[in-house]
């Protein structure tokens, strides 16, 4: 790489060239200044890089790379060490092949079941998703590549993506869909975000200015590159005005005349395109060359490893789980032989080597048989067995990139084939393979045991078979609540939305904090997974470290006969906010490796934000004064241990107005005894009984503002004595602090 | 009353003066000029004349009025001649006491049951109160009243009503929270409107253009005066401006000094004082000067037969009622002595005298003991008589205009009361009188029978004892949903709203349209109501009358052996629209009566609105193409016959965009077709193939805009002929009706 330029030594032409792609993938290169391409590549987990200059539609011609299970098992795994490993992995293979910019990872919030592309991100919590995606971009980022994340910022559909408007309150932003960005963006300072295609409350967040620019960088200082989804851009000056670096793909020139123009005519500062020029010249500095070996079989075992610390035991009656290798096993279902284990769109991969479930079985098994699923010969080899092992999950057509689900069910003839199974073997365990939740309905009773493994990363169908014969033991744990019936989610009746709006009507309740506040019953809450082997939690301590934050200890043992790892989940519930909170919300976890009968003190830390809520009014996060239970679950809906905790929280005067209530003034710490000394002396002695005789009177004024309140005093024939209220509402600003 | 003079005969400060209230009942008068002043009062359910010059607040200084069953009552009558009666029976008071315009009726919806000010509102269903508000303020305005329709609009709580924005939807307003206005607006010619306390999307309702003079009056055509509630003007210019007329009260001279400056110093045009003027002179002249006599025995008697037609039946097993004469009945509960009959507030009537129901029951019963709640002794006189009547309820503390209640829950102790009943008695009877909707949970199972009167007005206590006699036959239906848990209710987690602001998440689906659609079970379902006779619905025909309209007839038939009143429900229910629609919606209702044995032939018209959904994207009210189905029900939860009716609707052409899709410029009738041959024709034969044989990409380019698509197409080297998009955007034009 050679030295390169500042803005001052290109010309206007050349610079408003760097700010689009040269093709699909490449930026522009300026060579007479010494400026390279660097290339850019899908790749979440597991690289995209094109073969020739195809464009991003063309999803399955790329050269073959390791395929890592995607987000949505990373998400289960609970673990950042796994998104870690993930990270860094690709980084590997990323550098290996000369891509200097990896479009990942994507932190949207899964607000809805039936998202197409749900299986790209992590989870309905933000928490979760932020703690995953940091740990992934630091650990990918380490490796010399860059990492892109995305789709900021409320993207959470695919139908009409590229002209929605996400219609969300500020609130709901903040603690839902901006925190994971937020985390990611403040703790592992990524190399670029790409903006998404939707809009946000009617402005397109490809020229938004409060996201790109007051939030984004103002807020949470980002000093990386904003890049554009592909083909996000409608207006480049107003994109670029508002804080859009780089656009991709590159548009033939067009974008760079119009960029040339409105500088020309003085529409545009040029000292914005030469800020954005900064940030994309940085980026192209920041590349590291091509270069390392990558082993495709050391790759396929890490995908193995992290893989096993993915799937979820749902459900394990009669210990069905693990299989005894001298068992006679039926193995039922396509997916066994050919199987599904990533989704569909820009994050496909083209993988190295895929296993195949009903290999690997057949060497872990002494008496593996098999039917693909003609529901005769599956039947029939299911009432020969003591076990049948149905291999059942929505097809690579079933769900993508670009078009949302309608329901959540399985294809009946997967439902049919299951029950009849059911109904023949002797025992019945059902792996499931998909990448958006799909019910459990009609058919979860009828089987004594469900393995989720979501998608599971090329090495899937043999991490499977070690998980089903107990050569590893599941860790994994929901990281979306699986609904008893898809019109029990919270976004039911406003998902995908219509006539242009999508409307997030239920706010900060998504998901577990919606079933658990209004005590909706689901089939397996937010971070359930099951074990073979059990743990015990206990001698749960809390301590305030501060006026709002607190230590946590908690002691976990494995109970059980197996080693295995336990995620210690820590829930805080509040009514001390004046705003409706959820019933608790996850507020820290961590996973622990345990050998059998072995105890682990856990320690944790619950930060400010582990107790604020965002106040729109001051914008800006507040603890409240009060109460706080902090929980350990073994899910969302299971407390096992809470303990109380009272924080000072913060100190907040608000600043009286006439718009302010009597109720608000007459509770103003200094204004308000002042104000009812006032009063007491200038209410003549009737009215003053008057008043305290009315309790009614004294309810409908309390919402008053002191606007009105003056007004019907003076009709009473009240007069405060002059100046007085400006007087006290100055005495309030003295004391705030907001 | 002289003549009146027209604005240029006023100089500025006396047209200014005619602005805002003499006090805080009157208009300003203007001697001089022969302007009279014209004295308002509350009153939707009995006047409220206060006998001096208080002020609004205090509720119990009134003169003696007879108190009509408040709003929540009449809505549960489902008669529109019960609401007029009542009208003619307060435009004659009003017009005795020299009441110009009496300040009701409240046509808000009831969003949530915890709203303080449901009792005087009619229903969760725009329809049915539209239609009730309509014959009340015909009926009224017929004895020289005029009528003032509040609160407009999107007033459906009191927590902090005089500053919060109620954030709704434009779909949710023109479906559900505007309707009843614009009925009562179109065919009732209110003189009055009054504007709400609260924002609406922001904006304050006393300083709102588009609600007071875009929609009112552009749209709906509102010749009267627009009022303000008392104290909700801010800012008296903004006000006048936007299109507020009146203010009230009167602001001693300082709103007429703002007036006059503003219009001095060219803020304000003059010709807006003078259009305002014109308006509160129509609404002087109009008045009717005092007179006619009122007998109140008279009207008593009025008040008792309109009670009888609004109590509601909820359940009645073993035919407990109605009471035999000679049973022996013991009435239990202080409400039976001293009866709960209207709410607080604003509305509060000082009665002309009030029946107590056990007075009543004592002349119709042969052996009535009584019990005022004391657990032992009620329960001895339960154990000894045939049935027990429990009369509980909410006390007129418990809720009130000026705030909300925060559980639906009974107090604890009648609860109790009840059940310890229950336990003792052979048969137990729960009489209800109450404002809002409360939980049957907890005792609901333990009980045979439960009448809920609600607020029957001053007659309540002599009705319920004709009713529970069989005097006279329930006949009243749900007017509202009654939940089995409050968090079952779609606004559960929402309302009141925090920060300023209440989020109308659930949009269109209030009340039984949340519950039917979302399948979530209630306690009884809005439209529910029994009868001590029975009724059989059949032959139900339903034909189309044009494109978007149809009529229905059917025969009801009264199958038992008492004469009574039946409520035919007809619902309509669609998925032809592109918006999501509740699984049903009220479109038409009637009640009548029948003999025993009697078949009535009942025929209901179903316009253009009964099938129409508010599309935001062209501002106006569209029918869809398809299929529709229309539902006779006893209840929204009960559908008893059903017909399909396909109906051509509106034919929607849009006018095609770069913003608008592949799909949509592909489903275009004219433009799709042209697009679809030059792009056959453009194509390569190696990227049709490719096109055609990748259903993942037609499903991801679908909903890409041309914008997008044109570009997509230049990087695979495909050109379109010059022109021929922005060609075909304006021959789209040519076919749009839109």
């Amino acid at each position: 790489m050679t030295a390169q330029p500042e803005p001052a030594d290109l010309t206007l032409e050349q610079k408003a060239s760097l700010l689009s792609g040269r093709d699909f993938w490449h930026t522009e290169a300026i060579d007479a200044a010494g400026v390279p391409a660097i290339l850019l590549s899908d790749g979440p987990h597991g690289l995209r890089r094109q073969v020739a200059d195809a464009d991003n539609l063309d999803v399955h011609d790329s050269i073959s790379a390791t395929c890592f299970p995607p987000s949505v098992a990373v998400g289960s795994s609970w673990d950042p060490e796994v998104a870690a490993r993930v990270g860094t992995a690709i980084g590997r293979e990323a550098r290996a092949a000369g891509v200097s910019v990896v479009l990942g990872p994507g932190v949207n919030i899964k607000r809805s079941p039936l998202c197409g592309r749900n299986f790209e991100y992590y989870s309905e919590d933000p928490l979760l998703s932020g703690i995953l995606a940091t740990a992934y971009v630091r650990a990918l980022q380490a490796e010399g590549a860059g990492a892109s994340v995305k789709h900021f910022a409320a993207n959470n559909q695919e139908t009409d993506r590229m002209r929605i408007s996400a219609d969300v309150d500020e609130r709901t932003l903040r603690e839902i869909y901006f925190p994971a960005f937020e985390r990611v963006v403040t703790e592992a300072r990524p190399a670029t975000v790409m903006c998404s295609y939707n809009r946000v409350n009617g402005v397109l967040a490809s020229q938004n200015r409060r996201l790109l620019t007051d939030v984004l960088r103002d807020e949470w200082g980002f000093d990386g590159a904003v890049v554009s989804d592909w083909g996000a851009v409608n207006d480049r000056v107003a994109a670029l005005a508002t804080g859009l670096d780089l656009e991709m793909p590159g548009t033939g020139g067009s974008s760079d005349a119009e960029i040339v123009a409105a500088v020309r005519n003085g529409e545009l500062d040029e000292a914005v395109v030469d800020r954005s020029v900064r940030r994309v010249l940085a980026l192209v500095r920041q590349a590291v060359p091509p270069g390392g070996d990558v082993d495709p079989d050391e790759q396929h075992r890490l995908a193995k490893e992290v893989a096993a610390d993915c799937a979820v035991l749902l459900k394990n009656e009669r210990e069905t789980l693990p299989l005894a290798r001298d068992a006679a096993v039926a193995v039922i279902g396509e997916f066994a032989v050919n199987p599904r284990f990533q989704g569909g769109g820009s994050s496909h991969v083209n993988p190295t080597r895929v296993d195949a479930a009903l290999d690997a079985m057949r060497r872990l098994g002494e008496s593996v048989t098999y039917a693909s699923g003609l529901a005769d010969s599956a039947v029939e080899i299911a009432r020969e067995a003591d076990v049948a092992v149905v291999f059942a999950g929505l097809g690579e057509t079933d769900e993508s990139e670009g078009f949302d689900r309608e329901t959540l069910d399985l294809p009946a003839a997967q439902v049919d084939l299951i029950k009849a199974v059911a109904a023949a073997s002797r025992r019945t365990v059902v792996v499931l393979s998909h990448g958006g939740v799909v019910s459990l309905e009609g058919w979860h009773d009828d089987v004594d045991a469900v393995l989720d493994g979501w998608l599971l990363g090329q090495a899937g169908g043999s991490t499977i078979a070690d998980l089903l014969f107990g050569i590893t033991n599941p860790s994994g744990h929901l990281a979306e609540s699986i609904p008893l019936r898809l019109r029990d989610n919270p976004s039911y009746l406003t998902f995908p939305g219509e006539s242009g709006h999508v409307r997030y009507g239920e706010g900060v309740m998504v998901g577990y904090r919606y079933y658990e506040t209004v005590e909706v019953a689901v089939r397996y809450p937010f971070g359930h997974g099951l074990s073979y082997t059990t743990f015990e939690t206990g001698d749960l301590t809390v301590t305030a470290t501060g006026d709002d934050s607190a230590d946590v200890a908690v002691s976990v043992t494995n109970t059980g006969t197996r080693a295995g790892k336990h995620v210690v989940q820590v829930y805080v519930a509040t009514g001390a906010a004046p705003v409706r909170s959820p019933a608790r919300e996850l507020r820290a976890f961590t996973k622990v490796f345990l050998e059998p009968g072995e105890t682990r003190r856990v320690e944790l830390t619950l930060g400010r934000r582990a107790f604020a809520w965002y106040d729109i009014e001051l914008s800006r996060w507040v603890v409240s004064p009060g109460e706080y239970t902090v929980q350990i679950g073994r899910s969302a809906a299971q407390i096992v241990a809470e303990r109380p905790i009272t924080l000072a929280g913060d100190v907040i005067v608000r600043v009286l107005s006439l718009d302010s209530t009597v109720e608000e003034w007459f509770g103003h710490p200094v204004a308000g005894p002042e104000l009812g000394e006032l009063l007491a002396a200038s209410l003549p002695a009737g009215q003053s009984r008057q008043v305290e005789g009315s309790p009614d009177w004294l309810r409908m004024i309390a919402s008053m503002p002191m606007r009105q309140f003056t007004k019907l005093l003076a009709y009473r024939g009240i007069e405060l004595p002059d100046g007085s209220i400006p007087r006290l509402i100055e005495l309030s600003k003295g004391r705030d602090d907001g």
